[in-house]
């Protein structure tokens, strides 16, 4: 899928520094380049390679282009730029539409024409399945679930019934969509289920990783807004909505009815307690307990980062003795001050 | 699947205040319901819904009912009594009985006429799957398994060979039960794997969640008492017991060995400490790191609250500077002794 | 699979202290044990089961050879010899070579006539897989993966596009390999995802517990070296390297770029921040959190072992007013200096 440098820079809104003739084929990391490649800079990191690269052109910002030697790609989010050319030069490999003959659908799907249905699935009855969705391998749709256009589950995604995913949202393998929440209602030291009624909105442009899980509602719907994406592992449980164009990194875990604002980023293997509200464009650090709303935008951090295991230990034992130093303290405080 | 209000109260075992001939059809949350949907109040939080509600009836607590401006259903555990409604107006869909054409099934199998075994399942040789259990779409039921009464496995679910399942017990999709343990013996730098010859039994009406794995024991089997109730994405190791009726929050990892008691509640992503003991009727809040046997019931907590980057940043300075500020604190207190 | 203990003794390499004509038919703990049972001591914590086992033969090492009153087998490693009595012991059940009518194979594979492909398999086009390979039921290989001699898949394993397995590494139910990393560039507001064009490098002897995930670098590989152990439910990100021979047990994030050594042992739950690198020799206790490159090999920990409630409520009261502490002391020193 090679373009020109010249269709390259228009296709990324690049000023070009260099021939707009050259052959570009692919995309490679400074080091890695050579001839036919397009690298970038999105990090000074990695500007002692700019000096070095073999790539027939860089895309960086207006700071770095005097030192490009090769040909550059003037850009002002060099990492953004990159992944438009990126997505440009290896376009992604789509099965044919159609449905697998292995496939097992059910009675009363509406599956565009256009759309592919992979090898092993299983598609249940009344589903619905908009234009250019891709359905991948071994995939289980259940009943009444609605696929919108351009979306694509990669491999073994099950989504359970009625979940409705927007469009263009790619979901990777593994990723359970659907499942009941963990509602319980004690009766005499035993545990009775409550029936989980509602269902998961998915919205358009969302990616949800690798065997994350989303349960639906008890009786409203679990909601992810547009443009949400959720990394590997991650656990959004029953009647969270999560708004629009948040990120979370891998591990997370959200507990029951909790609310997560819009362009917030969460880090991996944090916490979040249920019932809580986290305000618009909240940066959590990873492994943070969130146990409290956070009604105000910033950044939000706990966590002891790890060190040498007998400073540790030592660390523990005067945490345990932290309320007896703050006692001692106050009175020695109070011993100077009758003096 | 209609009910009067006096079916309903008779099922649930309330005392009715209001006309037991209205026709309930489903419940509702107390601002969504309108007639013909049964409402409940099982938190004060929600008392301030209680005076605008449409709902034909309510399920509340008698400290209620006074409140109450539309038929009440008077229990003495709403959320109980509601989790009761809910199931007898919503009952499940369930499937046919009948082997899936499209399901792979090994000989020496003995599955009842009454089960259902799904499209696209595979279930190995010797398998044996008790009356009305459902063996949802695309399970893997390794030879030798043991699926009692009335149990169901909903989809994607890997049982590996000689798990032992009990009756009435439900498992979301992408649930691993019988996966080798993590065992491995130093051999001069590199690992030998110790084979994992255990299994695993789990009890009657037990809940497991979605992509929540049970490893197999090393030697004994991991066992899962009846009525256990697991959420998504918890990790259960090798020759792990967890006692009746514990209810385990997502994420939440419980090392080798460990003995659970009976009705223990442990929140979400915990970590529990291999070959220790808790006993019963301990409660464990979210993310805490149990690293020692608990042997008297209470609550148990770890971790630290998320807060603003820069106090976090400063507590972490101030955590490292512990052990010498319990040391100058004990200097002052010397030097005040000698005066 | 029987064998006698003079058998038994040759293939561990042991020292017998015994009848070697004596059949030896399994292995059992000390407890367990019977008559044709082979039991094993790896830990002193055992040792008053010793005195009382059934076992036809025990494992031990020298140290304790004069308290076992059956047949002994006198190692130096006990458990190490253990792994190796009980793999020869109960060898496990292979399938039988062949590609089961049920899977669905692409077009220009090529498996060896000794692989076994199970039911329900679906191997996309142009997938190499080696001599004696087991693909386990259910499972999918994306296009282009290579799967080394004697690797097995067991059951619902997803191989992304591309994947490389080396020789012998044994993969549970539900891990994914090859999943697109977390990569996104941010776009007025919103992401815009980032090509992961990068693949999974896997290499010979490693073993990889169930519903792991492990992503595809965005342009380079993600490298797990030979001989390496993850265990279950553990998320590694694009671009991450694990070094030979290193063990990570359940429910641990490697973040993106991380570099970890070789021979570590990384304890559950833990989180391994970003573009870090740690060295050969580690060992990283559970529930740690590594924010920083480790260059020295020893032992590092964090996190805030489990108490009582209302003692981690005063902790964390505490841990707030540190920094006030802190000032507070440093004003009493100064006034006793300044007397």
């Amino acid at each position: 899928m090679a373009h020109t440098l010249g269709e390259l820079a228009r296709h990324i809104g690049a000023e070009l520094q260099g021939d707009p003739s050259c052959l570009i084929r692919a995309v490679a990391g400074l080091q890695q380049a050579g001839p036919g490649d397009v690298s970038f800079l999105a990090h000074t990191r990695y500007l002692k390679h700019l000096a070095t690269t073999r790539a027939s052109a860089v895309i960086l910002d207006a700071a770095h282009r005097a030192h490009c030697r090769v040909s550059a790609l003037v850009v002002e989010n060099p990492l953004l730029s990159y992944a438009r050319a990126a997505a440009l030069l290896h376009p992604e490999a789509m099965p044919a539409p159609g449905i697998h003959p292995s496939a097992a659908v059910g009675a009363g799907c509406r599956i565009h024409a256009s759309a592919s249905v992979g090898a092993q699935c299983v598609v249940e009855q009344g589903v619905e399945i908009g234009a250019d969705a891709v359905i991948g391998p071994a995939c289980v749709i259940g009943r009444d679930c609605v696929i919108g256009e351009g979306s694509r589950l990669l491999a073994q995604v099950t989504l359970c019934h009625g979940t409705r995913i927007g469009k263009r949202t790619l979901i990777h393998p593994g990723a359970v969509i659907g499942s009941d929440g963990f509602g319980l209602a004690p009766d005499r030291g035993a545990w009775v289920k409550i029936p989980q009624l509602g269902g998961v909105r998915i919205g358009d442009d969302v990616e949800i990783g690798a065997n994350t899980t989303i349960d639906r509602g008890a009786l409203e719907d679990t909601v992810i807004e547009d443009g949400v994406k959720l990394d590997n592992q991650i656990q959004i449980a029953h009647n969270v909505r999560i708004g629009a164009h948040t990120a979370i990194a891998a591990c997370t875990g959200v507990a029951g009815s909790a609310r997560i604002g819009k362009r917030c980023q969460i880090g991996g293997g944090a916490g979040i307690a249920g019932h809580i509200e986290i305000t618009d464009d909240v940066i959590i650090t990873g492994m943070a307990m969130v146990t409290k709303s956070i009604t105000r935008p910033g950044v939000y951090s706990s966590g002891m980062p790890a060190q040498e295991n007998a400073l540790w230990h030592r660390q523990v034992v005067r945490l345990r003795q932290l309320d007896g130093i703050a006692e001692r303290l106050k009175n020695l405080e109070n011993r100077l001050q009758e003096k």
